[in-house]
């Protein structure tokens, strides 16, 4: 086995069960990437994690060009599930829409639900393509959950079924003062977060999220942010007044 | 001259000064964007600003393919200066350095500034072009200021001449806390914020970024963040604890 006092630069998530001695067979996109791309031959070492075990180090046994297998050696980090938090966007164009989910799967998010809105102009995400990169976000970053990503929800059927116990954080344009609309709740309570699409809310779905009595409305401050920066900022205010940080 | 109760969809950034009845010539690209792209005419309304006369109404008197000429009509919005907070970064890719500076311009930093450090691998920025998006996410994002974006400069000739009495927020990722960092300090005094490169600091700058006397360290959460995640994060934080939020 190669140097295993070095950490390994690859980390991949993987949908297979990781403890002692536990074998993972590889997809042919994962041999694909692992032995063709990054030149890895038996013996060296990758990080996996599944989302449910934790990060282990992990040597490849054999490798091909469609396929390979790598066994765990050791845990290198505990799993960790980040705070009970949802982020709610209404998709916008392609690019920006793949940042929202990066950015929601590094910030922390649980689950990221995107949310078509009255002004809401895309109105078809590819839903695979978006875990895909929340996928790659959490192997960049060193996390070892990986956010659902969910299939495109009305907002107003979303908000018929609310769970009776999750609170909603909604981003206000309207008001000042930053994240006093958090204080006063305790770390632990499910919360969700709303991102509103760059139309904004229509009246109605204002007047409807202003009247929920689980709702608070958040201020991001006084200039207009675009939905990915309203995205980060809204998860930062909740992670450093509820959440993880 | 149409009408006048709607607010014009077009915010235009300009050299020159505003102020009434002021006209306004325009250069090529300006009007090429204008009356070609956007195909605005003569009575149509645009809304300008120039970083110092807030912003202004006016209305298009001449429209050419390579020329013309717009008249202010009535300030929509006074001048609106960000509070005194740079942003530091070292250029990472190129798509990548292009959000910082648009997130950057977004939330309201003063001043933008590439640093380069012992792990930064660009070594080269287009300056123009960087600003370029500065002046745009002004425009998209209702702002009447555009910061400023700098040359290249290197981190530790940048701590050399480090200006007396400007504070600096540097992000540890081997802190915890979130915002704790900058409690205790009075808003009004100038800030910088220092975004690490994705290789992290040298032993040498963090030694030296730990020991200086207007340095604060600042946690970013438990989970890695990428460089434009990162400076988003950094930036809600010090815009709620002692910026304009």
């Amino acid at each position: 086995m190669n140097d295993t006092r070095l950490a390994p630069k690859i980390r991949l998530h993987v949908a297979q069960p990781l403890g002692p001695a536990q074998t993972v067979p590889l997809e042919r996109e994962q041999s694909n990437y692992l032995f063709n791309v990054m030149r890895l031959g038996p013996g060296d070492l990758v990080a996996l994690f599944n989302g449910r075990d934790g990060e282990w180090l992990a040597e490849v046994i054999t490798a091909g060009k469609r396929a390979g297998e790598l066994r765990c050696h050791a845990q290198s980090a505990p799993q960790r599930m980040p705070p009970d938090v949802w982020l709610l966007f209404a998709p916008i164009k392609k690019a920006r829409t793949d940042f929202i989910v990066e950015k929601a799967a590094e910030m922390g998010a649980a689950r990221i639900v995107p949310v078509q809105t009255e002004f809401t102009n895309s109105e078809r995400i590819r839903r695979d393509r978006l875990q895909a990169h929340a996928v790659e976000a959490a192997e960049q970053c060193g996390g070892t959950y990986v956010p659902e990503v969910t299939d495109l929800l009305r907002l107003d059927r979303l908000l018929d079924q609310w769970p009776e116990d999750r609170r909603l954080m909604f981003c206000d344009e309207t008001l000042a003062g930053g994240a006093a609309g958090l204080s006063g709740f305790a770390r632990g309570d499910p919360w969700a977060i709303l991102i509103g699409p760059e139309g904004g809310f229509s009246e109605a779905e204002r007047a409807r999220l202003r009247g929920a009595p689980l709702a608070r409305a958040v201020s991001l401050g006084p200039r207009i942010l675009r939905a990915d920066t309203a995205a980060v900022a809204a998860l930062t205010l909740w992670q450093t007044a509820l959440g993880d940080w």
